[in-house]
């Protein structure tokens, strides 16, 4: 089984690396990372760079494809290789599916036209205007479609498309392999959840990332 | 703010990029990957390479040390290199933390001698062997010391390490930017809440990824 996982300049870490390190551990599955220009992919932050040997023309027919986002797509969703390659994969995918900000370059290519999904909360506008119908969901299945909300949210998704894959029993010798048993020290992971200063210090955060991105 | 997360061959990658999502996050800091030699480190499934610049020489006196694991761990014991780089941060540092099994890498530097500490769970034999004292927590707070447990435990550790930096208002907008609000599609990441089948399972895989990088 070869899961595909496209690559851009300003991706978020954990977007990828969340089911990465979830379905790399299947039996007898392959975790291909793919890029349109093979070398150094930086992340958002700049901080963290990955060395990606493959192009989109190496990997044409994966099994499942696994879209991550971060601010990177505001570019992603203009790159018409990518939408094609996106598109031609799920075409022939068994799943297909994305985390983040990663939707809308699903919707982009027009894989989510009218089909509900998720994405980063800051996002949901944006998912809309692009096609596809907004859920307010950790994670959306609808047929072999999976779209998880933001960053983390990958985990649970790929844990559940492990299931789907593997069977529930191997789903949860992953997850005990990575210990996911979470205990955050805080429970404001949702903005239903977040006090509202919180919330605008997150959207205060979510700009100063793009006027970066624009600035450079 | 400088944060090094040291790396080396068959890290785990979700044990450093857990904390790096965080923590890059904080204002003002910088994440700064180290590595013996610069260049392209894999990943304990070799799947996916991550581009370091920086060697452990060109970052002495970091302000927050975050050391992951990973099969990797059972030859990074005995790096001397890499072991004195810890001792060497540690003295400086304003917090010495660890992920999973790189609590063992801790351990061998001498940094948890009597030291209440934490580890993924099938290396706790391990790191009591080391001279740690092992508890059975998510993640353990000892004065600057704070040890994780099993890879994803490095998320809800890096949570508490931000408040402790800059806050509880700026770590829960770190929670919410990155929707860490965690909906697990099972109850299996600790081997109190798995079945005996899964526990099985997931020792199996990992005597069959210790088996791997014995042979490789």
């Amino acid at each position: 089984m070869q899961i595909a996982i496209p690559l851009f300049d300003r991706f978020t870490a954990l977007d990828a690396v969340g089911p990465y390190e979830v379905l790399s551990r299947l039996p007898g599955a392959r975790v291909d990372f793919v890029v349109g220009e093979p070398g150094v992919v930086r992340t958002d932050t700049r901080m963290l760079g990955v060395h990606v040997d493959l192009s989109l023309d190496d990997v044409r027919t994966p099994d499942v494809v696994v879209v991550p986002g971060g601010i990177g797509t505001r570019t992603a969703l203009a790159d018409e290789r990518l939408l094609d390659w996106v598109r031609a994969a799920h075409e022939g995918s068994q799943y297909t599916t994305s985390v983040c900000t990663g939707s809308l370059i699903l919707a982009a290519a027009g894989v989510l036209d009218g089909v509900d999904a998720t994405t980063h909360w800051l996002a949901t506008d944006i998912l809309a205007s692009l096609g596809a119908r907004p859920v307010d969901e950790r994670f959306v299945e609808r047929g072999k479609i999976i779209t998880a909300a933001g960053v983390s949210a990958g985990l649970d998704m790929a844990l559940r498309l492990a299931e789907r894959i593997a069977g529930a029993d191997v789903a949860q010798a992953i997850q005990l392999a990575i210990e996911y048993d979470p205990e955050p020290p805080f429970d404001s992971g949702s903005p239903r959840k977040a006090t509202p200063a919180v919330v605008d210090l997150a959207m205060a955060g979510q700009r100063a990332e793009a006027q970066a991105a624009v600035e450079s």
